[in-house]
């Protein structure tokens, strides 16, 4: 058998990445099915080129024939573009991937040590602002834009048993609730409430006994992350708050280059760098391959290719604490090929 | 002739803060015009014993009688509470205080040197989320929340002036404007077009042309926020983003507990500490009362009163500088009342 991959690097520097990650996951060998890539469009770029930004062929092929997808980036627009969508928002509803899972963790210099940062971030990925529900009207003085908010029950407790089932496979066992309830009452109020009626929900039969659960309001939960990002293990958080947390989060183990995610749904899982398409180093050689290298690993570990994940992460993270062989958002000399080399070498 | 300063404590540490603020006015002597102050009623506390979280005497004597106020913060309840709304959300739409402007400096050990952190937030204050536009329905798959989030062009382009004119008046005149526009583009996509249009408004003739212009998508600006903050001045932002932001930054100077803000109009301005009510140190006698004195000072600024603003905001520079009188949160062992004195002494 065969492990079939979608490869959707997209725009900038996602074209740099995505070959990276399919570096690592042939060099592990017979830890996996071997893998067998497909390249797939979608991006801005094309979008300029085609007037098409998700090609339906793209969605086709992922639903029927892959296993599993990696995406790169895609670049943001600098001005407003008719007829242009996202198509990472729309990846993301149409294949109902629901859940995008982002962990944050430093490496500690020493590997016995326990890390600075060790969180993840389990963000809604289906609803809230990114519906992309907008509407623009002609009003007394001028203008007026509005956007609906969407928060279900139904996307919220399946993100919730998500977080609670993350959170149990964890030591710490401990799962923060973001929300912004004292403004948003209905909305965030739903949100809150469903997540915590979780381990009530029938069938769960005291499953979720040992998870301890906290709260925080948005604001004050990006400064407490700064300040002692130790008070947390898992966060859980609807789709906008989720955004803006894991970038933070990533803030603070060095470089938004090291942080993976994925976004899984009950079928479907796709691996995703956090960091965007940076078109600013684009070109250059030196794009950190690191964050697209533990996105497949964290892939695998959702398909339950526990070794091969812990393979990749392994080598990643001695490259890391060596020190030698990084790229400059790290602080070091070398380019992105040396860099996979390096990663390669040690998987 | 006197200064009438409307005080609104609220709930929690509001109540030790806002006697601070107080005892800093009153310490400028001639400086101003006589303080006369007159205590006023809102709160989450007050809801609860009285059913009104904000009285409408509360707001008539704000509008009739004062010249300016100091609110203190407000406690979020733990849980829905039918009926109730933030009073604060509530003054500033009713005061129509459209700009809440959030100076975030950090005090360099050397008088002579630049701080670390030198930035303004100027947080569009009625709109976005904060409309509480929210309804709930029953759906297919449960409950079904929607909140709508406003923007206007004629609100987007008064917070834009706002910037402008705070840019304009710094040594570096550098705005970014802070959006989502690649996911909302036509709610962002109106906000920053309509903040990039200032400069060409009728009537601007050229005024802004030393203001250089940036923008920032949120996650990414909270990032950047972490790792470079010396690259932000001036920072414009709808509602919500402006809210986690602010905080964000705060986590930059040390604490919560130095971060003044005003709420400002047209017609009125009303100082308020960035913090919360912080149930967890309440009655303690150690909240920091930086925040709230900073806050007076800002008020000040705002209506002119520069001599007064500026030995308000030396006095807490040196005592900060100084760091023998400091409350918890900076590391101190001083209480409220000691950093008050020490801050009084120096005025
Ligand atoms: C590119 C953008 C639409 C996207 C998002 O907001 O989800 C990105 O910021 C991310 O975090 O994956
Ligand atoms: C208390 C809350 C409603 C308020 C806000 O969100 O505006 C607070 O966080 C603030 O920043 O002043």
């Amino acid at each position: 058998t065969s492990l079939k991959v979608g490869l959707i690097p997209g725009d900038g520097i996602g074209r740099e990445v995505i070959p990276a990650a399919k570096a690592a996951l042939l060099a592990l060998g017979s830890d996996i099915p071997k893998p067998e890539f497909v390249d797939l469009l979608a991006g801005f770029e094309l979008f300029t080129r085609t007037g098409t930004a998700l090609p339906e062929e793209t969605i086709r092929v992922l639903e029927e024939e892959c296993d599993c997808a990696l995406f790169g980036a895609v670049s943001s627009p600098t001005r407003r573009v008719a007829g242009y969508s996202s198509p990472i928002v729309a990846l993301r509803k149409k294949l109902d991937l629901y859940a995008n899972v982002r962990p944050v963790v430093s490496v500690a210099a020493n590997p016995e040590d326990k890390p600075s940062v060790d969180l993840v971030v389990v963000r809604e990925n289906t609803e809230c602002l990114y519906v992309k529900q907008e509407e623009l009207t002609i009003g007394e003085h001028g203008k007026e834009a509005r956007a609906i908010r969407l928060i279900t029950e139904r996307a919220s407790r399946r993100i919730g048993q998500m977080a609670f089932e993350i959170a149990l496979g964890r030591p710490r066992k401990h799962l923060t609730i973001i929300h912004k309830s004292n403004v948003l009452s209905t909305t965030d109020g739903l949100f809150r409430e469903t997540v915590r009626g979780v381990p009530s929900l029938p069938g769960v039969n005291g499953k979720y006994d040992g998870v301890e659960v906290a709260e925080q309001i948005v604001d004050s939960a990006v400064y407490r992350l700064f300040r002692e990002p130790q008070i947390y293990d898992v966060m859980v958080a609807p789709n906008l708050y989720g955004d803006i947390i894991s970038d933070a989060a990533a803030a603070l183990v060095g470089s938004l280059g090291l942080v993976p995610s994925v976004n899984a749904g009950d079928k479907f899982v796709m691996g995703e760098p956090v960091h965007g398409s940076a078109p600013d180093i684009l070109g250059q050689g030196i794009a950190n391959p690191l964050a697209s290298i533990r996105s497949a690993a964290l892939m695998l570990r959702h398909l339950g290719y526990t070794k091969g994940a812990d393979r990749i992460d392994k080598a990643v993270d001695e490259v890391i604490r060596e020190g030698k062989v990084l790229t400059p958002d790290l602080g070091g000399k070398s380019g992105t090929k040396e860099v996979v080399d390096e990663v390669v070498k040690r998987i």
